[in-house]
C-alpha cells in the first residue's frame, strides 16, 4: 500500500478539487484528507492532500502530471507521506533548542532523519554527540567565509540533506545556501516580528517596556529576519524581568515555537508564496 | 446568484468528496471553501462546503438528494450562506453575557436577528430594551413550571427561532425544550468543564486552590453541564483572587467563550455527534 | 475608618520600608497589602500599600510629609482607596471599546464615576446616552482644531475629571491636554507595539503574514504610540484572515486590553518612569 | 556579604511588617524585595522577603527567633539564597520531562544540585548518564514494595536530598516517603486538575470531547493528585487530535509546566497551607 501527501499551489479557478479527487478516486486511491484555502485576493489556490492507494499504478506520476498539474498549471509536490525527512541542524554556542530537537528526537516525536548537527563553535559537540549523533565544526569569519561555505554546502550534498533548521545559528546564511534550500531552512527569532529585527532583541524589549516577548520562526530569505514566518507566539512579561530574565523566559519560548515549526514543515503543512506562509492545522 | 453552505455527516467511505465536488461543477457551482474530517475510529466523514451558483435549477435539491445524499446515506444540511440565522437569548440576572451579544449584534459582528431576550426575571428589561429589542418576561417557579415552558415553546414558534443562547441564564431547561431544539441550545458554563459542573463553581475553584479558570461553551442536552463542548478556554489566576475576584475574572472569560461559540454556531461550523463537536476553522 | 493607598517612587536606600510601615503602625494603621519593586539597574524604589487606620489624626498627612516623605525624597501620591476617580471618555466612530467600558461600570466591574463620553463624531450619542450618560459632540477640523481643544479642556475642568480613556479615539491628542493630564490618558493602540504603529496596523500585518495580532495600551505623550506600556496582550491568527478578519479578531482584543489597562490604573497600581511602567499585581 | 531568603507564615495581626523590616534594618540589613499576602478569611500572613547583610552577627538568627519569629508566632524558614538545593528526580519511562530538566540543569536555568536519578525501569539509564548524572534503578512491584522504599529513602538520606521531582514517575508514592518531605514533592500530573485524576487522562480528555488539556503540577500529599497545586497551564486542541495526538500535544505541556513549578519551588516561591499555595511572582 502506498500512501501519498499532495502540496498544491495553483492559479484559482472552478474545477480543480473535483479534478484533483476524480484523478485519485479513478487511480484506485482514498482520500484520507483534504486542507484546502484560497486567497481570494491574489486567486490563488492551495491544498494538501493526503490519500491512500493500495498499488499505485507505474504511469501515475507521469499521468498526473498530465492530465491534472499541466491542467490546473499547478505547482505541485508529492511525497511518500511516511518518509522521514533529512534534516541538519546548525547550532552556534546556545543549547537549549538544540537540546530539545534532539530530546524530541529521541522520544520520536520529531519524524526526522538527522545525518548532522554544524557549528562554527566547538562548544556544543559533546552535547550533540550525546544523543549519538555526528557533530561538524566548521569556522566561519569574514577570512574564511568562502571556505566555510564550500564545506557547508559539500555535507549538505553528501548528507542529501532535505533543510535546515538554525537553531539559534549567529551567522547570517549565505546567498548560495539560501538559492540550494529555497523555504527550506527554519530560523528562530527571538522577537516577536516585526519588533525587534535584528540583533539583541531583548535588549530592545527591555528599553521599550513591552509586557510581552515574543519569537518568530521564519524561513530564511535574503532579506534579513524579513522571510515567510511559520509560527510565532509570545509570553507575559513585566518590570520584574531584568534583560537577564528575558533572555531566560525567552529561552522556553524559543524552543516551542522553533520545534513548532520544524513539525509543521516536517509534515509537509507549510505552504510559502508572496513572503507569507499558508499553514494548515 | 446563490450562495449555499452543505454541511455534511455520513459513513465514511471512498468516493464522497470526489463525489460531492464532481456533482456541484456538473451544476455549475464553484467551490469557494472545504472544510473536511474523518474520525477514523468510527469511520464516520464530516465537511462543510461552500459554493457559489450562477444559477440554481429548481430541481437542484432534489438531485442532490438522489444522486448524492442517498447514495452516501448522508445527515445533510443546506444553508443558504447569506441568510441571518435567528437566536433568541435566555437570561436571568446577570448581564455581562447580554451586554456582550447585544453590543457585537449592534456593532454588526455578529450576523442574526434576535426576535427577543427572555428572562425569568424583570432585572434585565430596560438593559435589553436600551437595544431596541423585545423582552420577555417569563417567570418560572416549580408550580408554573409547565405553564412557563409552554410560553417559552410559543415564543419561539411565533417568532420562527433557529438557535437559543443561554447567556447565564440560571434555570435548568426542559427536555421539551431540547426536544425541539436538539444542538440548538448553546449554554455558557463557567468553569473548565468537566471540572466543576453544576452550581457555584467559582467557590469550588477557589476551594482546590487552580491557577486557572475556565468557561465552557457547549450544547444543552438531558445530562446536566454534558453536553457536546463547543469552545473552552482559561485565564490564569492566583492566590490574590477570593472567591469574588473569580466571579470577576471568570465574567470576561465567559463572554469571550460564548460569543466565540455562538459565532462557530451562526457560520454553521459546528457538527455535534456521539456526544462531541467538530469544530471548523 | 479610613483607608489608604499610598503610590511611592523614590530613589533606592536601606531603611525605606522600615520607615514607612513603622509611620503607619505608629500612628495606628495596619497594613493591608504591599507590593514593592526596586529597579536595581536605576537604583529607584517603587511602592504601593494599603492600610486602614480606626482613625487618621489631623496631622497625619502633614507629618507624613515631614518625616517620610521628605526624608526619602519621595515622589509619593496618597488616595482614599475607596474613592472611585472620575474617568472621562473619547471616541471617535468605533463602539466596541466604548460598549465594553459602559457595560463593566454598569455591571459595577468597573469602580469609576464616568461625568462623560466625548467625541469628534455624533454616531456614537445614542449608544452612549442607552447607559444614561451625557455625551459631547465636540467636532475636530484643522481649522477648528483650537476651539476643539478649548471645548475639551473646559469640559474636563467643570467635571473635574480624573483621567482620560481614548477608546479607539481616531484623532492625536494635544500636547496641551498631555500636560494637564500627564499618565492620566489611556489610549489602546490596535497593534503589538513597537510594530505597526501609526495608522492601519491591521494592514500591516497583514502584508507581513504574521500569525499573532495584538493590541496594546499605553499612556500617552507627545510621541505617537510610545507612551509608557501598561498593558498587552495577543491573539491568535493565520492565513485564513483577510484584513477584515483581522479587524474582527482585533476589536475582541482590544476591548480586553483596554479594560485591563483601565483597571489597573483606576486601583493605582501603574507607576510610570522612565517611559516604562511598574505594574502590581 | 550574606544573602537571605526569609519565608515567614504566621497568624495576621498588626506590625508584623514593621517589626521584620526593623529587625533587619536594625542589624545591617538592606531589604532587596519584598513579597507579602494576607488570607482575609483565615487570617493568616505570608510574606517573603530577601535582604543582603554586609556582615551577620553571630547570634542573627537567635535573636530574630526570639525577637521576631516567637513573638509572632511564625513558621518561618531562612534560607541562604545563593545555595542551591539538591534535587531528586524519579521517573519511570517516559523521558520528555526528564530531558527537559536536565538540558535546563546543563544550560544554568535550573539552579540546582541533581545527585542522581532514580526509576523503576532501567530504560532512561542511557539518557540520564549522558548528562554525567548518576543512574539508581530501583525496581517496585506489590511483592518488594517495602524493600524499594527503604532502598530510595537511603539514597535520599545518603545524598542529602532536598526535594524530589516525579517527572512523570507512574508509581504511588508511599507515605513514609511524604512524611520526610511534606510539600517537597513535586509531581506533574497529565491533566487540567481537578478534572481527570488517576490514570489515563488523556484517553478520558478524547472520551469527553474537550476542547483545551492541561497539565498540573502539585505537591503530593496522601491523597491521589489532590495535593496543593503549584502551576497549570492548558493548550488548545481540536476534533483532529486522536489520542495519540493528545498525548503527544501533552507532552510539551507536561514540561513546560512541570519546570515552572520547579522554578517557583527552587526559588522558595510557593508557600503551602491548608492544601492551596502562595505562589510568589
Amino acid at each position: 500500500m502506498a500512501k501519498l501527501t499532495f502540496v498544491i499551489k495553483c492559479p484559482d479557478q472552478p474545477g480543480i478539487i473535483a479534478g484533483v479527487t476524480h484523478f485519485i478516486k479513478e487511480n484506485g486511491g482514498n482520500i484520507v484528507y483534504i486542507d484546502q484555502y484560497v486567497d481570494r485576493e491574489n486567486l490563488l489556490f492551495f491544498m494538501r492532500l493526503e490519500a491512500s492507494f493500495e498499488e499505485l499504478s507505474a504511469s501515475f506520476y507521469e499521468q498526473f502530471e498530465e492530465s491534472i498539474s499541466n491542467r490546473f498549471e499547478m505547482n505541485c509536490e508529492i511525497f511518500e507521506t511516511n518518509r522521514r525527512p533529512r534534516m541538519a541542524v546548525f547550532v552556534s554556542k546556545y543549547d537549549h533548542c538544540l537540546y530539545d530537537l534532539l530530546s524530541q528526537y529521541k522520544s520520536g516525536e520529531l519524524c526526522v532523519d538527522i545525518p548532522f548537527v554544524l557549528s562554527n563553535h566547538a562548544d556544543l559537540k559533546e552535547a550533540t554527540e550525546r544523543f549519538g549523533i555526528p557533530f561538524y565544526h566548521v569556522p566561519f569569519t569574514k577570512d574564511i567565509r568562502e571556505k566555510g561555505e564550500a564545506e557547508q554546502l559539500a555535507l549538505l550534498k553528501k548528507h542529501q540533506v532535505d533543510f535546515i533548521v538554525l537553531a539559534r545559528y549567529m551567522q547570517i546564511v549565505s546567498s548560495a545556501l539560501i538559492d540550494v534550500y529555497p523555504n527550506k531552512i527554519i530560523n528562530i527569532h527571538h522577537s516577536f516580528l516585526p519588533a525587534f529585527p535584528g540583533a539583541k532583541p531583548y535588549h530592545s524589549a527591555y528599553e521599550r517596556g513591552v509586557k510581552l516577548i515574543g519569537a518568530t520562526s521564519h524561513y530564511v530569505t535574503e532579506d534579513l529576519d524579513a522571510g515567510p514566518i511559520i509560527a510565532q507566539d509570545v509570553t507575559q512579561v513585566s518590570h520584574l524581568h531584568s534583560v537577564k530574565d528575558l533572555i531566560s523566559s525567552g529561552k522556553e519560548l524559543e524552543k516551542v515555537v522553533l520545534s513548532r515549526a520544524v513539525k509543521k514543515h516536517v509534515a509537509r503543512k507549510v505552504l510559502s508564496y508572496a513572503n507569507r506562509t499558508v499553514v494548515f492545522h
